[in-house]
């Protein structure tokens, strides 16, 4: 079977072409709009990241400030830091970068987000407005799994989705929006008993569990669609996926590349995220 | 094969027991446990939940207030009602029974109960505190499933679970709830393409989507265990699940029945939130 390449290229340059427009419309009445990425970590894949999102938003025309605290901060520090910028008018969104210190989680610091400048959806009320089906910031890598698939027109109303991982900031919060999709959604972990029986049934299988090659051809229906979200380092420092692309190739009908699947188009929604929470606080 | 009955009846009194003598040493030392209940409907079983809901709290020494603002309140008033609940340190704990009026909807109303007296857990806030796996509190008839099963040791660490039911009241705070206790999850819905395939290879089916009938022998692998969460009144006026309990009977190696199942330790649960409630009040 050919298996085609689940490119997220094209659609993140169609959301960044809109995403300028309405940036360049904000500051042309107003400062740019602003994001705030509040970074608590040294790790070298985490600043490979802020950098590229520090880019991204310099060619869409969004101001973006880097607030280093350190990677001994304390989770007080932290949240002090993000209850700040959230009542700094001058800040439109903010981006709390993870890793986060030894001891520290994100569930200690994520509620000191203000829920309209929450553009990775983090806090437990943006969390509660997702599964209540309300209108917050959905965590944008869970979206671009749900857009990526929809510009691909992969069908998913009473299609059956695995997801394999279950954090609180893709596999949860994607769950959430492929039930708002009509889709039967199961969520596999590292506690499922057998994680080839579940995922092998499935339509479509999301790969979001952190670990190099837990996706392979035996996973994987024929003719199955499967969506990587990995983003893991590998011994030769190189970027690779949670999938075995060698053996899944030529069983599944479509396979998201890594890089250059999942990851523009989250980079893409979370600027827009901003463009976004601009325009609703000057609305105000 | 045998079929065993889960029965709630032993597990609620085993609750109501604590819950009766926290509820007195609370009043031994100031006012009884408050519960204000919010009432915006006619509807006649609605009338029959909250008769039982306030004798159950009489039972317990939990003061119970209803307020009634008829089947055709809007969503201002039903706002303006739980706010000003909210803020009244006369009352530790909030409830707002649904059905709601036409054209409103929960989702309407619910953030106007603070997260410290949403004792159902149907507010963004406490929503989200437990996608985030925080403490809030959780909605007592998903908590109640999960109850049930460990009462009756049915294991679900690396269990397969189909729920049916997508509902923000059940069915998703239980797909949370199920993955906090490490068990594999799948939920099922109404625009799910085939039930029978999904469910009958699940170690344990939820039946949780208000459907008299819906889950059959044919949805339940041999062995597995049932939960039944439905409430729909019959052609007679009779209160059953959404299992037809005769065909799964003699299949299923547990199911629950209803009445007498998950209903009585909802209550139960519900009431020990209203004391947990007012202990943290008391004790701030």
């Amino acid at each position: 079977m050919d298996t085609v390449s689940l490119t997220g290229k094209e659609l993140a340059a169609a959301i960044n072409a809109d995403t300028g427009a309405r940036a360049a419309a904000l500051a042309a009445n107003g400062p740019a709009p602003r994001l705030a990425l509040v970074v608590a970590t040294d790790d070298p894949a985490s600043a490979w990241y802020v950098n590229s999102l520090r880019k991204a938003a310099e060619r869409l025309g969004i101001a973006c400030d880097r607030i280093d605290l350190g990677a001994e901060a304390s989770a007080e520090t932290i949240r002090a830091e993000l209850a700040a910028r959230s009542a700094d008018p001058a800040v439109d969104a903010i981006m709390l970068q993870t890793p986060l210190p030894d001891g520290v989680t994100l569930d200690d610091v994520s509620s000191s987000i203000a829920a309209d400048k929450d553009v990775d959806g983090v806090s437990p009320l943006s969390l509660g407005l997702l599964a209540a089906g309300r209108t917050g910031f959905v965590p944008a890598t869970s979206e671009a799994v749900v857009e990526l698939l929809k510009h691909h027109r992969i069908p998913l109303v009473g299609k059956h989705v695995a997801v394999v991982g279950r954090s609180n900031v893709v596999g949860k919060p994607l769950a959430q929006l492929l039930l708002a999709e009509n889709a039967t959604v199961t969520v596999a972990h590292s506690r499922t008993a057998d994680l080839a029986a579940v995922t092998s049934v499935a339509d479509v299988v999301v790969a979001a569990a952190g670990r190099i090659g837990l996706v392979t051809g035996a996973h994987v229906g024929e003719g199955a669609v499967v969506v990587d979200v990995g983003t893991n380092e590998d011994a030769d420092g190189k970027i690779v996926g949670d999938v075995e692309a060698d053996s899944v190739r030529g069983r599944a009908s479509g396979l998201s590349p890594v890089p250059g699947g999942v990851g523009p188009v989250t980079t893409a929604l979370l600027m827009r995220h901003v463009v976004v929470a601009a325009e609703r606080a000057r609305a105000v």
